[in-house]
């Protein structure tokens, strides 16, 4: 019997150390979701006090508006709260937009009794169209509100509210054991298209009750991002909206700061964000398969990447897992065409624990048998570069026909 | 009525000032075709005298076998036939491989009598699987007889042998008036799929029957390559063979020394290597449009090829024309992702000439009247980057079910 490929109902099914929960787990965390808008749906992210804040974003040289404004808050180093809108992305709409923006965060830090400034803003959706700010206006004071009346936390809701053509809610937590006890971090996340190295339209909001200074905290974010959304790619596309922050409150009273405390701390923060971009290119527009690439053997972590990078990329190989055409020559040509030096004739090939090409030499295989392991939901492609010992992963999708028509039809 | 989409038949429909011609258009080159074979097509292209050849090839890491066959004929500067395989691409083949085609070059210069190392090598099609040599051998028997016996050249049905998933054949020509009398340059070529900057499973065949020196033809051949197969991309794969050389037998008896003629023939060669490339990119896997991107007001070329490139190489772009969907936010968050600063406050965009974005303020416009013309075949994105006075051009079509069908259960 040829097993399903269908998708994984959700995360905890393939991973492991996962907790069920949200940016609303770690202690401190609020969220409220709001979906009156006909052409908007909103979420607000909420913690009871000033908390760290760290993030990364796109690399599009056109930055949408909230982009710009969330740069300006990340420097800054302190955020008590995030309002998120769903279906418009307010990016090129020149200086209306941040206007709109500004106004966002101005909107919701009254609303909310707190400094303004402290008031992070991310929008999803079509690009080029001013933000219908009456709906927004309407949703924060509605979201506002049910923070102030003491509302129950509504952290699976928000995560639903802030999708676009994504199928299901993006959401993970875990508990982390420190010296000084125990710390949680959870994140909502958002992003099915337009998702690429550098990455996408994808929104992530982690939260944790440790306290972490801001350098550390900036320096763990990066890394994390460094080894999850930077290495995730669902359709080459790269968004102007791309936005990753993290808050770290304190509520919990321990503190990263020793070495292996921060070690550990930054190990499951990088952790989680895998998870979530695992999560991610499994919920790629028209996606019926997650495609690993595992590259080792490298001289350099960065090289391993690039290549791992170009391997999810391709189109060749995307619409060969599709087809369950175990086409090893396009995984090939894809490190082959990443930019980077590489002899083929050292390197070896598995699919999903198959080998099919080993130290340059082309292996005869049973194609039955390879097919049927590219059933599986996901296919991960192993690549040996026999060069060193470097190794790193990168993650997207199957690129199918689903893909073309959410694309072909649907105003991102 | 809405015009009809359809793919002209020819180039002549959208190209003027073409030819109907092919590789054998200029005096002194003949082509034959062999479609004997089960696994198998190929094509011979003779001159009837030595000729100087320049050529370029992929930048993929992984280099096919008759690619680095054709790398040291090239830097020989001789040579006077070409032997061409479709149905498999001789790559990731390793030390049989390399084998394999010295031995197609050798059999095709005994055959033909003439110095074996002057014969290049071009393959294309499955990768990973060795050339089936009983094949091979048959044909370049067949070829070179066909040729000895003085058999009406065929270059039209050898522009057909060495197609894949491609849908007709890719052929032009054009004359030249020089100082000297007229020249005439003519091609034929192959390309489909795996088409990308830096080049693709594509093979491009130029000939000439002007006399022009080995460097001066390196150097008018690269800036050729330069602005028309570097500026084309169908689904930003690359492949292991891509190949174009180019040759010029001089026996039309001109010589292409001063300095007016090197410009007008190296502008000619220019123009037809353009009139190849946008050939390739309509007849991309499954496309049912060609996009054209220009980018003007650049301060230098380079800029703006490369943003032109990452406007035709956006997946978001190709499914939006493919839905007809006047979705122009794509078109300038692929400007903005190329890699290179940018400034969308100073740009305006115009799609077939209806301006939808002017100096960073987003334009109403009619919807309808937009998805109209975005009915023609060719759909052309022109940007005004508003920062200097250089301009390129890039070509690419559409991203379509048909594209996914064919790489999902065609095993190229």
């Amino acid at each position: 019997m040829e097993p399903s490929s269908s998708k994984p109902v959700s995360s905890s099914s393939w991973e492991t150390g996962i907790e069920v929960g949200d940016a609303t787990f770690p202690r401190g965390f609020w969220a409220y979701a709001w979906e009156g808008g006909p052409r908007l749906r909103m979420a607000l992210l909420v913690s009871d006090r000033p908390a760290t804040v760290a993030g990364r974003f796109t690399v599009n040289a056109a930055q949408a508006a909230p982009v710009q404004l969330c740069r300006r808050l990340v420097a800054g180093g302190v955020s008590q709260a995030a309002v998120i809108n769903a279906g418009n992305a307010n990016a090129l709409t020149g200086a209306q937009g941040r206007a709109d923006a500004e106004r966002m965060q101005q909107l919701c830090g009254q609303a909310l009794g707190i400094e303004p400034a402290t008031v992070a803003v991310a929008s999803t959706g079509v690009i080029g169209v001013p933000l219908p700010m009456a709906e927004i206006e309407a949703g924060i004071h509605y979201l506002a509100e049910r923070y102030q009346m003491g509302a129950p936390s509504e952290g699976e809701k928000a995560a639903r509210a802030i999708l676009t053509t994504d199928t299901r809610p993006k959401t993970g937590a875990l508990t982390v054991s420190l010296s000084g006890g125990t710390v949680r971090i959870g994140y909502m996340a958002k992003g099915s298209g337009m998702i690429h190295p550098g990455m996408a339209t994808m929104l992530v909001f982690l939260t944790t009750d440790a306290a972490v200074a801001p350098a550390v905290l900036d320096r763990l974010v990066g890394e994390a991002v460094d080894a999850s959304f930077h290495a995730l790619s669902v359709d080459g596309d790269m968004s102007t909206n791309d936005t990753v922050l993290c808050w770290a409150n304190g509520a919990s009273g321990v503190v990263v700061e020793q070495a292996e405390d921060v070690q550990a701390f930054g190990a499951a923060l990088t952790r989680l964000a895998q998870v979530a971009a695992r999560q991610i290119a499994a919920d790629g527009e028209g996606a019926t398969h997650l495609i690993t690439a595992r590259v080792r053997g490298a001289q350099t972590v960065a090289d391993a990447r690039q290549k791992a990078r170009a391997i999810i990329a391709s189109a060749l190989v995307k619409t060969a897992v599709y087809g369950r055409d175990p086409n090893w020559g396009r995984v090939l040509a894809a490190v082959g065409a990443s930019g980077l030096p590489w002899d083929p004739a050292r390197a070896s090939l598995w699919m999903n624990g198959l080998c099919l090409y080993n130290q340059g030499v082309p292996l005869p295989f049973d194609e039955a048998e390879a097919k049927a392991r590219m059933a599986a939901f996901e296919v991960v492609f192993e690549v040996a570069l026999g060069e060193g010992e470097a190794e790193a992963e990168a993650w997207g999708c199957d690129l199918t026909e689903g893909y073309v028509d959410i694309n072909a039809h649907y105003r991102t």
